[in-house]
């Protein structure tokens, strides 16, 4: 054990501020009666026994030692701190540290989140010896394609976008005559109407807890645009990326394990943990991978009745679309199928829209869900639709600015205001990912001097996403033992794996999830980074990975035949 | 009713796809029977009464609708739905909408936040009117002394800081000649030495979970040349802002309400909302405002005890300083005394450190708690202090970019693994954010270009802060029934205010605490927003107010006659 663990609870030092506590012999003979007693026989190894018995050992002195150190024993007969120590804590390997994994919240514990999970931290550790032992692996490079970040593999950012930020970080730009040589025309303006819409033009303020009202309007009207439908600035909550609006609506809706959210699997991981962290019950349903991971809602009745029949209230549902990790885009009569499952039986329709943008192929369009309940002649009295959107995702990919947006529909006025409370706690989301979320709903209209190059900027790398989506997808349509379904939209391909029994059992031998086990090895013999299908869910007994479609298209093909040759080499090696 | 909502759980269109439930006589009428049973005679008036049975005939109603949607009936004798609506339902002024707030997460009703509470909901609306009916109330604008924005009130941000921001948001400026005519020399440099710690220079992308490696570095020596002790890089999680830092430790440590987690009283309220949003239980401690707001480790020991006694499982202490709302900064001594208090009970110390820079009196000065920590020779194994910094206060006060970061020594690495998962799940916090939050921890320094313009700008806010502050406390100590302790540091005031007893009386009369009275006379009267010390706590039968310094130096004189005047007008109305 470590002496200076052992000075969090009991401190030996001779300084004069500090209390002792004193311990009867009697205790302190109780407390390892105590502990002996509650020896379990059914610990296997001696080695089990061992940090069964520490523990308990740790965990009976460090609630006495605390009781103690509070009021002094009335005995006469006391032992220093060390004899407590050499006779009870003797077979402790270390006192009560403050805070340890066992006394953190339960709920924290539970949580999981793959798309940054091991195989993220393996990747960054080979990333460290490529570059302190250039020559140490049989890569150059570590190639992230396990989380949707398209700037961090080379995208460009939208210059008309990044124009306005700048002037709107350093507003006195706008003063200076050399600023209309560096910025278009339409950003200056652009920059103008947005400062003017802020109170006192500060960028640096806390907005209102929804975000800036005029920015919340130009989303609206962006919204009524792309819908045809009207949308309400007061519905709007600006947010620092759609992942804290989950959160948000996952901490309102959410009171004990009896409430549990429908969400499809696979899932994008952000839900599960955050169902975990609000105490909450994940309810699946399963997407449908022979229909394209289809979306049945005969599927979601019965996961709904078993849930209920189970005793759990089903308080909402997740639809992804376009899908996460699965990359596929709902047809409309799907849509207004969903809508009427929702309306008839009460539940919240929380619609993750951020890959709203990102559609690659030609028989398919986005259609937001209020778009949908709106076309059906639902308004707000009918169902409540929760939309999330994002500056992180689209052809914009500005993850880093942490810019998103809910709009919430069909809450009473008392349950809105419990929203915006929760909203106030933390003041209000960062200003630049407001003004970027606002941008993104209004880009550059024809006639802008902007319009022309945003326009090149925008198509150019939605027309580049989709060919790098074919050629992945056909590529992994290419490989043994692999079917991938089309990529419709979003940024990922989850193809799956049949997995030679060999591999499966080598997996199972070193404690691994046989897809963990895949990505692994695919890691280790490429520098490829994805991420195993067991971490978005899957139907037992099959295996997937989730890839993004993000490496710049010059990379596609060298990332390819790594992945075709390390396939074939891993098929080989464990060929039955 | 409403037949829109009505429509939420039983559907009579004749669209194809919906199920209509269907119910039996019998147990329609054992419905109705049943919540009649259960009306309660307590109920005072007639409307009581009706909103009862309507409540109770709703959910009756509705648990037994959601379950007959899924199981038909076994008796042939049926009703159709519109006949059980009108037999059972009649009563019910709506049916079961599938979100209201008595189905909500009883934590997010419990939490309060008063600093955005119902007195800005008021002033918002007094701001309206004044927009739409100039003249229409005895004052020409809206003064929000009640949140710590400075920027919302005039002052203006630090030129070399947006410089560089503005330079990382368009790094396309950098290649531009005409940037050398824009910017400084030294935030063309900055922002190049930024840019080169960003993977790519990708200043669109996703970071590390904890922020930017590099950012992290700067911000370690920052905090290792203001303590003298050394800082991680590992140490560090930049977050948005302060506050969803503080979040993310609560999430940690609380259980169940059980654990509680020592806050002074008064408090700043976002530690009371995070608790409650939590589950766990605030175990309070109380300032003594007779010695300045002192903070007496007996007092501390004393409500420990109190809470252990209780079976509370007491997690941590949280201190500010320099205080939030009571303006003390505390003395080193003390705060030795606070350390070993933690150390020896075994309590996290979790140090709202965010007023750092505002400190407006000669005969103190900040110490971070870990530097007292490591001053006493107390090291990683000896306690864990968690420090939180922000970049809305200081001398910035750029509240609106929501950067800041928290420094956690003192976990064990498992610990620190399950801080680092959390993280994760929110992916990272916003890139101009972390980039500012290192910006104010390395400003520019003797030598560079910007040093002088940056320190002119820096002290002219300080020293006005600092006359503000002082020109206030004297206005309110000036004030009949009025005493304000001396404002040392942070951004308020917290004067008590002793109110005659008419004045309680007609607050009480009105369901009003007396503060939040006499703040809502303000606001009618002045204009002036400050929030009710009941807002933050305050020793039983004492009534204070929170007022901040920042209003612009040149409107503090009107804003002190205005207040004068309204709170003789006050107390005269009010005398005994």
């Amino acid at each position: 054990m470590s002496a200076g663990r052992c000075k969090a609870s009991i401190d030996f030092s001779p300084k004069p501020k500090i209390q002792t506590p004193l311990v009867s012999r009697d205790t302190a003979s109780l407390i390892t009666k105590r502990f002996l007693r509650n020896i379990k026989p059914s610990y296997g190894s001696s080695g089990e026994m061992r940090r069964f018995v520490t523990e308990k050992a740790r965990r009976v002195l460090s609630s006495y030692l605390l009781s103690s150190s509070r009021s002094q024993p009335s005995s006469s007969s006391l032992l220093p701190p060390v004899a407590l120590y050499s006779t009870a804590a003797a077979m402790a390997s270390k006192l009560n540290p403050p805070v340890t994994v066992e006394t953190l919240n339960p709920k924290v514990l539970k949580c999981e989140y793959a798309v940054r999970g091991k195989i993220v931290t393996h990747a960054q550790r080979l990333q460290e010896e490529l570059q302190t032992q250039p020559g140490s692996h049989p890569f150059d490079e570590i190639l992230y394609c396990n989380i949707g970040n398209p700037q961090s593999l080379g995208q460009q950012p939208i210059t008309f976008f990044r124009e306005v930020l700048a002037l709107a970080d350093h507003p006195t730009l706008l003063d200076k005559s050399e600023t209309a040589a560096l910025f278009s025309s339409d950003s200056i303006q652009r920059a103008w109407e947005i400062l003017d819409g802020i109170p006192g033009r500060a960028t640096g303020a806390y907005s209102h807890s929804q975000g800036v009202k005029g920015l919340r309007d130009a989303i609206a009207a962006g919204i009524a645009a792309r819908d045809g439908f009207p949308s309400n600035a007061d519905d709007i909550f600006l947010t620092d990326g759609a992942s804290p609006a989950v959160h948000m609506m996952m901490q309102l809706l959410l009171r004990t394990e009896k409430d549990g959210i429908l969400c499809p699997i696979p899932q994008y991981p952000l839900y599960s943990a955050s169902i975990a962290l609000h105490g909450g019950s994940l309810v699946p349903y399963y997407l449908d991978e022979a229909t394209g991971w289809g979306l049945e809602t005969s599927e979601l009745k019965k996961q709904l009745e078993e849930a209920r029949s189970k005793g759990t209230t089903v308080r909402a549902l997740v639809i992804i679309n376009p899908g996460n990790p699965t990359g596929q885009v709902l047809a409309e009569e799907n849509q207004r199928q969903i809508v009427e499952f929702c309306k008839n039986e009460g539940l919240v329709l929380l619609a993750d829209e951020v890959y709203q943008e990102n559609i690659y192929v030609d028989d398919k369009s986005f259609n937001s869900f209020k778009k949908i309940a709106r076309s059906m002649g639902y308004g707000e009295e009918d169902l409540a639709v929760v939309s999330f959107q994002s500056v992180s995702k689209g052809y914009y990919g500005e993850c880093g600015k942490r810019g998103g947006y809910m709009e919430i529909t069909g809450f009473s006025a008392d349950v809105r205001e419990q929203i915006y409370k929760v909203a106030s706690v933390n003041l209000c989301s960062n200003i630049s990912g407001q003004i970027l979320a606002s941008l993104v709903m209004n880009p550059p209209k024809v006639g802008d001097e902007s319009y022309e190059s945003y326009m090149a900027e925008k198509d150019g790398i939605l027309e580049s996403l989709a060919r790098r989506a074919k050629a992945l997808e056909d590529a992994f349509n290419s490989m043994e033992g692999v079917t991938c379904n089309r990529a419709e939209g979003a940024m990922y391909l989850f193809p799956r794996i049949h997995l030679p029994r060999k591999a499966i059992d080598a997996a199972t031998a070193t404690n691994n999830a046989p897809d963990a086990f895949y990505c692994q090895r695919l890691l280790e013999a490429t520098g490829i980074v994805v991420v195993p299908g067991s971490g978005f869910g899957q139907v037992p007994g099959t295996w997937h990975f989730r890839c993004t479609i993000l490496p710049q298209e010059d990379k596609i093909p060298a990332i390819i035949s790594r992945f075709k040759a390390f396939h074939e080499s891993f098929m080989s090696e464990f060929s039955n």
